[in-house]
């Protein structure tokens, strides 16, 4: 079971203007940024009161983030919840026949474990699960 | 400025089913359920936590969320900003020049008053506003 909504994922194409129109439009503030090379992506976590937003821009078109704006253009790209047991949620989903797409934890951004859970599993959503 | 992100939308094509994935995989609890004939639309509320889903399903192709469906298919479809004051919100959105679906509050569903922020504001994100 997730705690929460950890963040709403944003795909953009210019992550400082981007940036900058969250903290204009909605008060946004920056969190943290982060490039991560091996996954294709520079990532920004803004704070919006108690909530969470992280913008992805692509490092490149043959990228996860890359090919998802080739096919759909920037927005709404993930929605990731924030659980206690990283470990027992995948076993858990596994066990209930959910298609995931990282069957184990892995290092995602911000230092966080992280797995996706595939749209197919959900009805079109790709959910993130992030460990607490 | 906003106070926090009030709910991520989803629309789906099948809401009971939609209901009993998110409960199953993420814990998520009915907190509302609501048909808007005049705006095509019926909604459900989840909560995980103290975070909040919404469901979307159209009540027929030539609705907002009908032809959303048509057209992206089944998946994220806003992010609504929680506020304390829509109209100063509004107001300053206009100064702005952001463009504005809802130049005025207007009822939403489960008695808010809300109005939304055109995704060319945003760099692709459709917006909502929910008054506090």
């Amino acid at each position: 079971m997730a705690l929460s909504v950890h963040h709403t994922g944003i795909a953009v194409v210019d992550l400082d203007a981007s940036i900058a129109t969250y903290a204009e439009l909605f008060g946004a503030a920056l969190e943290r940024r982060e490039t991560l090379a091996g996954q294709g992506v520079e990532a920004a976590s803004l704070r919006v009161g108690s909530s969470r937003i992280e913008l992805l821009r692509a490092l490149g078109p043959d990228t996860p983030v890359g090919r998802f704006l080739a096919r759909r253009g920037p927005g709404l790209h993930h929605l990731a919840f924030e659980v206690e047991d990283l470990d027992a949620e995948l076993a858990r989903l596994r066990a209930e026949g959910a298609e995931l797409i990282d069957e184990q934890p892995r290092p995602g951004l911000f230092g966080h474990q992280v797995a996706f859970v595939h749209p197919h599993a959900t009805g079109g959503v790709l959910a993130e699960f992030v460990a607490r």
